[in-house]
């Protein structure tokens, strides 16, 4: 049936919604990502019948008047309604090569229905399996005006935790996600390009190349229709994308007012580990990563630490850090004073090594005697001395 | 009354312990920083009886032979006791132009007292008001092997804290306790170097006219008597007693074995304020830092956050950081949505903006309005448009 003219819903062909896959397809056009009203109507009705209750309701309604005060809430689709066509857009992703992901059939990766609003479908490009990957996958973002620094830091931490066999999702943005992409790329690891247009739209137009290499081994996925331009709050929602599809999230360099935050609080909120990566105070680009530290986001300096964070408790534990051994620190206190009292160089009586040391006389005959089976002190004439360690 | 001959004390005048002072002169001879054995004789039976008791002891017994089994607990003190000479170290210290501080006197920093092992006495080259001072006194330590980065950090962080009258704290190390202190003179404020060795004996050498200058302004304080050699274990603990004088402890650079974490781990056995400066994860110097604030430290980039840490309540908030405001910030999530949709420099049409904010037309055309308003964007020939916003 074909909508009323009045409704000014012409090309709309309601016979092509006939299951809930094109259903989803359909609000994937109709609603942005993150849209409140649609994700309400699809929990509460279900997916098919929500659509339908918006159609019925814009075609029984007469558009408004530009300026005619507040329309009714549907009256927000009713714009891209005119313009729906889900076999063209299923023909146009067959073209292009996208895979058309739904919740619940193979390969959706059940992570991102932990969101308020979870993506009504996916597209991907490659044949990376999200399904498998995302519960073993850690999102890497930061500033698009990144130092060498954070280049170097994100691509070692995306190539590491690729040799541990955790997959990296990021945005392909600028700066950081490029690096954590090519990181994990150089490691031969899984990546994943989450991106704010649509999942063939290469942007930005400049890693072009980047996005073809993530498609050919990994994955480049959208929750926008193809054809579909990155805009800014496509970038926000993108964001709350990438921390949903991933086990916690790794800021590697962010300014204060960083988009990268952003997904950094969505981790927060879903209650998935939160880290940042810290670097320079004296680096702007950093400040974003220190404040989020300070906000309760965990320290992390390598892909050890992150693993740390993210592994199963008991497996994946990061060691934790102390400095090389020294020859005495074994050693009963007593004894290590003894030591540190001996000159560098000079020979030295018991007695004075009681006065240095404020032990007495036996004590320090003890501790001696326990130092000369290390190797570490000899008798000389005159007393005792340091022996030299020969360097391993 | 003189000792005994057979306890090989013939050079103790005994009548020299007249009162308390001179009793913990005693003790600052006789006893290493951080003794537990005379710490815990001087709480039960206070500092002179506690004293007379280790002297009668010695005095009492013969001295073992070297190697012979290990001797009474109070022989310890015997090789010391053999020397002491109160009235003799009064009179250097005189000469010296030394002050003897002692509990409960003028100019005792009380604050030292939260110690297990708190120093029986200090010795002080220079006028600073140390009870004055300590309530508003902060650590900065950190590693001898600095960057220029680190460096710069802790000479700016002192300097700033000088000017919020905040008076700077450190051991006098090459590295950062030199830049921390450095940064103090510089802005004109108050700074302590604590010293391992002796308050007159400036260590390192090569410190020799930077320690001229604390004494100038400021103090150079110590717990061991004049003459005492800086050993290893008393820079252990001088770390206890620079944690116990200050109200926090922030380190500045650190690698993983870097003494400066003791004291950071002293500021938190006595429950103050401890903090550390992140850097590069790259630097090995910042590697104590980070693992300090994933155990717990908190991250600080500046003096304001550092006096918020260790300010009172309630005065001397850290203003959160946040980035530059847009003139979009404060609206309505749908009017930013259309001010976002505008493209960067063409016209657009309602319709259109209705298509890409996915928002109806009413609600397009009130958000238009504010943004007017706002002189965001203007009305033009096919539509709408950005206006250009002339920079302040």
């Amino acid at each position: 049936m074909s909508a009323p003219e009045h409704a000014g819903l012409p090309v709309l062909t309601r016979s092509a919604l006939r299951d809930e896959t094109t259903a989803r397809v359909a609000w994937s056009r109709l609603a942005e990502p993150g849209d409140v009203m649609s994700a309400g109507l699809i929990r509460e009705f279900g997916v098919l019948p929500a659509l339908e209750m918006v159609l019925d309701a814009l075609d029984a309604a007469p558009p408004p008047d530009d300026g005619d005060g507040r329309g009714s809430r549907v009256e927000r689709y009713r714009a891209r309604a005119r313009g729906l066509d889900v076999d063209r857009d299923l023909e146009v992703a067959r073209r292009l090569g996208l895979r058309l992901l739904v919740p619940g059939g193979p390969g959706w990766p059940a992570a991102v229905d932990d969101l308020a609003e979870p993506p009504v479908c996916l597209w991907v490009r490659g044949d990376l399996d999200l399904a498998a990957v995302s519960p073993r996958s850690v999102a890497i973002v930061g500033a698009r005006a990144s130092t060498s620094y954070g280049d170097r830091v994100a691509a070692d931490l995306a190539a590491d935790l690729s040799d541990r066999r955790w997959a990296v999702v990021s945005g392909a943005a600028f700066g950081i996600d490029a690096a954590a992409h090519r990181g994990a790329l150089a490691a031969g690891g899984d990546t994943i390009a989450v991106l704010a247009g649509a999942a063939e739209r290469a942007y930005p137009v400049a890693h072009t190349q980047l996005i073809d290499r993530i498609a050919e081994t990994g994955a480049v996925i959208s929750e926008v229709p193809p054809g579909s331009a990155p805009t800014r709050s496509r970038f926000l929602q993108r964001n709350r994308l990438i921390a949903a599809l991933t086990r916690g999230t790794v800021v590697v360099e962010a300014g204060l007012r960083s988009g990268a935050l952003s997904t950094l609080r969505h981790a927060e909120k879903l209650a998935r580990p939160w880290a940042a990566v810290p670097g320079p105070v004296t680096s702007m680009v950093s400040a974003g990563c220190h404040e989020a530290i300070r906000r309760g986001a965990v320290c992390v300096t390598d892909a050890a630490e992150v693993v740390d964070l993210l592994g199963t408790v008991g497996a994946d534990l990061a060691p934790e850090k102390v400095g090389a051994a020294v020859p005495t620190d074994d050693l009963p206190a007593h004894v290590r004073a003894v030591a540190e009292a001996m000159p560098l160089s000079k020979a030295v009586t018991v007695d004075r090594l009681c006065a240095v040391a404020g032990q007495d006389a036996a004590t320090v005959m003890a501790a001696l005697s326990t130092l000369e089976l290390r190797g570490l002190v000899q008798r000389v004439d005159g007393g005792w001395s340091r022996r030299r360690r020969s360097r391993a």
